[in-house]
Order: C-alpha cells, then sequence, then structure tokens
C-alpha cells in the first residue's frame, strides 16, 4: 500500500457512469459510507475497516493514553454512519482486537492495516462460500425475486443474496430473476441490475408493487435478499420493503431467504425490537437522479414542491416469514437455538 | 358549448405545470386517456363519454346505417385505449343507449353531448355521496394510507379514495394521509400529493417498500383505495401495488377499503380471473419525468442500458383481503350476493 487511500467503486455514479472514488482520509471515508457512495452490509463493513485503520494512521501524537482516546472516539464515529447495519460495528471491533497487542503506537497503526485487509478477504471468502450453499436451493429453469442489491457491489466480492445467483449461473442453470427497483434509492434497478447485465444473467427491472402481482401468478419460484442485521431470534433487518415481501411470499408459499454472513446476527439483539432503524433525508423520495438525453447525470425533483416524505430506511421481517437464512456455514433455521450455535462456533 | 373540443387537466405535467389540455377530436381524446393526459376510473369514464360524443359529431355522411356503422367502431375504438377501466366502457354504453331515439342523426349527435354531460354530472353527484359514505370511517386522530390517484383529477370531482379524506377534513377532523407514491408513474406522490396540497390536508409520501413498515408500527388506521373494473364476487382491480397493500393490511389487522361508483361492477366478470390486466410499456419504468434545477421538465433513464423491465398495470385483490367497497349507495360487503343486490338496484 504506497499511502493510506481507500479505493472504492462510486455507486452513486452507477448505472450511468463507472468511477472509482479515492477516499484519501478517515473522514473522506466515513462520509462515502453515510452519503452512500458505498453501500451494501459487507461492503460498508470492509470500508469501515479500512477507514478505522485511516483513522488510526492519522493520529499524529506520541501520547499512547490519548491514541486510546482517538481510536475509540474514531470508532464511535464510523458506527454511526450507518446504525442499522452490523457488519460495520463487527469490522471496526474486529481491526481494534487485533491491533493493541503492546503500547506501541507505531505497530499499532502497521495492525489495524493489515487487519482491515485480512477483514476484507475474510468478507470475500465468506460471501463465495454462501454462494456455494445457497445455489442449491435454485433448481433449472426457475425464477428469483430479489430486492434492493447484495450483490458484489454490496460486498467485497461475490456479495451475498447474488452469491447464490451468479453460482447458479456458472453452473449452467437457467435462471432469470425479477429485480424490485427499491425504492426510494433504486438499488435494484441500479445497481442488482447493472450486475446482472454485467454477468448476462437473464432479468427485468419491476416496479415494488408488482413484486406481489408476481408472486401471486405462480411467476416466482424463490426470494433471496440479503440482511443488514439479524437479530438472535431470526429476526431480519434489510432495505425497507423486505417485510413487505416476505409476507407477500408467505402469502404465496414462495420460499424466501436471507443471505448473510455469520457477522451479521447481532448477539445484542434479542428480536428485531433491539434493532435501530435508519431514518434517512426525505429527499431521497422527492429528488431522483439519472441520465439525460445528452447522457448528462441529472437531478430533478419528482414531487410537488409543498409536500414532504417519511423515509424509513430499513424494516424488521420477523422470523415467522423467513424460511431460511444462508450463512457461510450452511441454510440456518431463523431459530433462536439454531442461531446461538452457528454464531457460537463462527 | 361553442365547439365539440373537451377540456381537462394535463395530469401528465402536474405537479410540476397546471395547464389544460383542449382535446379538438375524437382521436385527440381517445390519445389522451391512452398516453394518461387523463386518467383515474371516473375520469375516463367522463372523458370517454365526451370523446364517444365527439366521434358522433364528426361523422358526416347523411347515412343512417353507415353512422350506426361508425358508431360502434367507435366505441369499440375507445374502450380499447384502457381495457381494464370499467368506468369507460360503462359511460360509452350510457350515450349509446340515450342517443338513438328516432332515425335522425342530427338528433343522435344532440343527444349524444347532451348524454355525456348528464354522465359527467352524474359521476361528480357520485362521488360526493362515496365521500359522505365513506367518510364516516373516518375518525377524528387518525391516518389513512392511500393508494394510486383516486383523487378529484381520478373523477370529475370529489374523487372516490380521496372523496371520504376530503369531507372527513371539511367536518374538521384531524387526519393524517400516508401517499405511496405509486411506482411506476407515481400518480401517488406527483397528483394525491398534490391534491392533498391543494386543500391543506396534512400528508407524507412515503415508498410504496414503506407502506407494510407503516401498518406493522400501528401508524395507519385505514387504507382506502380506488378502484378500476370489481367482479361480482367481490375482487378488485386496482394500481398495481393495491393487493400487495391489502394483504399487508389483512396480515396487520388494518381495514382496507376500495371506493368505487356501482358502475365499477362489472356484471359479466364473475371473478377477477375475468378481468383483463392491461401491461403498459417498459419505459414507465426505466425512465421518469421530474423538473430539474431551472424548473424545466424533464426525462431522465433511471435504469441501466442494458435492462429491460416488466410493468404489469394493475392487479386483482381478491375480495377475502377487502373489508368493504364505498359506493354512492352505501357500504358493500364484497360478497357475490350483497353485490348483486346493490348493483341490480343501483
Amino acid at each position: 500500500m504506497q499511502d493510506s487511500s481507500v479505493y472504492m467503486i462510486n455507486q452513486q455514479l452507477l448505472p450511468h457512469k463507472f468511477e472509482i472514488y479515492r477516499s484519501k482520509s478517515y473522514l473522506e471515508t466515513a462520509n462515502a459510507i453515510k452519503t452512500m457512495i458505498i453501500r451494501g452490509a459487507p461492503a460498508i463493513g470492509a470500508a469501515g475497516a479500512y477507514g478505522f485503520a485511516q483513522a488510526i494512521l492519522e493520529f499524529e501524537s506520541e501520547n499512547f493514553e490519548e491514541f486510546k482516546g482517538h481510536t475509540l472516539k474514531a470508532s464511535q464515529f464510523l458506527k454511526a454512519t450507518r446504525p442499522t447495519a452490523n457488519d460495520l460495528a463487527y469490522a471496526i471491533d474486529f481491526v481494534n482486537g487485533k491491533m493493541f497487542q503492546d503500547s506501541s503506537i507505531a505497530h499499532s497503526k502497521m495492525r489495524a492495516f493489515e487487519a482491515a485487509g485480512n477483514y476484507s478477504d475474510w468478507s470475500a471468502e465468506v460471501c463465495r462460500q454462501i454462494g456455494e450453499h445457497g445455489s442449491k436451493l435454485i433448481i433449472n429453469n426457475s425464477s428469483i425475486l430479489t430486492h434492493c442489491n447484495a450483490g458484489a457491489l454490496a460486498c467485497v466480492d461475490f456479495g451475498t443474496a447474488l452469491a447464490p445467483i451468479r453460482i447458479a449461473h456458472y453452473n449452467k442453470k437457467n435462471i432469470f430473476v425479477y429485480v424490485d427497483e427499491t425504492r426510494p434509492r433504486n438499488q435494484g434497478s441500479s445497481l442488482t441490475a447493472w450486475e446482472l447485465a454485467q454477468e448476462k444473467i437473464n432479468h427485468a427491472i419491476i416496479a415494488d408493487n408488482a413484486a406481489g402481482f408476481y408472486m401471486k401468478n405462480k411467476k416466482i419460484d424463490l426470494a433471496i435478499v440479503g440482511a443488514d442485521r439479524i437479530a438472535m431470534n431470526g429476526d431480519v433487518a434489510n432495505k425497507i420493503g423486505t417485510y413487505s415481501k416476505a409476507v407477500l411470499a408467505k402469502e404465496n408459499n414462495v420460499p424466501f431467504y436471507a443471505a448473510a454472513p455469520l457477522s451479521t446476527f447481532d448477539t445484542n439483539a434479542k428480536s428485531g425490537d433491539d434493532i435501530p432503524i435508519e431514518e434517512r433525508h426525505e429527499d431521497e423520495i422527492l429528488y431522483i437522479s439519472g441520465i439525460d438525453e445528452n447522457n448528462q447525470i441529472k437531478k430533478i425533483r419528482i414531487a410537488p414542491e409543498e409536500s414532504s416524505a417519511k423515509n424509513p430506511a430499513f424494516d424488521v421481517t420477523p422470523a415467522k416469514y423467513i424460511t431460511g437464512i444462508i450463512t457461510e456455514k450452511g441454510i440456518i433455521k431463523p431459530a433462536r437455538e439454531e442461531i446461538e450455535r452457528f454464531v457460537r462456533n463462527k
């Protein structure tokens, strides 16, 4: 590593523009997470790990007590950028746990960057394993619904929800993906569809309103979504709208899976009630970005000037609507005992 | 009436621009219905009635048999512009039934315009009555969810789903309306929110994905939607996403009402299976319109170039999810016997 810059695909510009964003400092990385230049639970875990390492590297005094104070403040600040995602806190705690092996600030700085790299490698491998386990659920000639983006962009590599789909496609299974547009930020139409198009996986974007229609009309065999945080009873916090699709899936006997690494389980959350839900700015609903006829990115207002909006970013899907959780260690039933066994042994 | 022009608010331009569209001919009116310059079941009923009268007026020969043939062709053409809406066919048949009282083409032309006017007046009065009946369901300090636009714009006056809300507001009840954005055409955020803002009724736009979240969190006391066609067993065809909200309402014990005139019941449809569902162009999902920073209306692409979309415009909500249907004659249970009794006596 030449300097302490962190490089990431700028997801704000996709699908219209592929651009690498270079974050030169801890605060820039925190801002990239907050403004969703980078997003998706595992990806912001890795970005958080690197951002935390950047914060450590930027510390300039030689006082070890001050260094520890700085470390604590940076970790709290980074964790607060996206309060719902469990991987973010998990990744930062991982780096924090590795860096203090002696009282040398220089050693800690070195170890912090090394740990961030290890976290990132580990995260990529975990997603591949999720893909292997999950792909067994996908039979030939089937249609899969997915919501939001839990693909490579959301992760370090394969993705979580998209990993099984990718691997089924690599294994030459004939599949079709219904991509929920995922308002308000359209991660489905702008990121998931973009990833599927890159891989030439057959798909169609649908309005979030149409997912129930296709389930009722027996066009969808299976639903797979990601997860931002999972409580120990199997309640799943994920992108707003996940709860709605899960209820509709149950009503129509469509198996509904969440795909997530074991690091997404929050051992402090007994149930979904313990998961904080991020409320984001109303402008995400009132405005939208796209490209105009001159291929320029434009932001336009789509709602009346006088109207305001409410914008919860996540919802909690109770365990009873979830068929199973696809993890790197296999598929788990969303029930406390089984979850505790897996999470303890991870 | 000076000429045979039909005037309507151009709903394509709302909420950004208030403009009256003047349709000078039958074909222009048919096109205005098809391209949704005018939309909403009762409104396209009235527009269809006037468009049909325009077609009659435009006939130039003196041959009565040819005149009848022209009449039939025009009625079929107009009905096909929006296949799901029952009021459109109903309104055209209404005018057709009034015009042929003798074999004078001149008399028929006169009566056609008179009948279109009568239909329009009757439709406005029916919506007011729906409002009176429905407003009794709305208690003080309550929150109502609505989907799509079934307001004044969709109708000749009060609206259907919005009529009870309007009248509750006129009666000084303190209410709050959650407005489903209603992708893909955003009739909720661009039309319903605009109407509510005009009347200073408290409201917030929400992503369609958030309706379930608010129902689960007990923020919504009641849901009222419109209807495009209702089968004789109480199955309701309405804007895509209605089915999803109805399932979520039932799951969360939120009463779910459809508001519609008795003319929306299709006596030929035994159940929802008999209702044709219009599939609209994928561009409604891939592109969106709004205003840019210079207050200019812009259309932008919001999906990857390589991706396509599927776009069913309506869905059918089975009767079991519907608490009641608010009509001009009172609130009906969605059950065959009661429906037949009301529809026969309308």
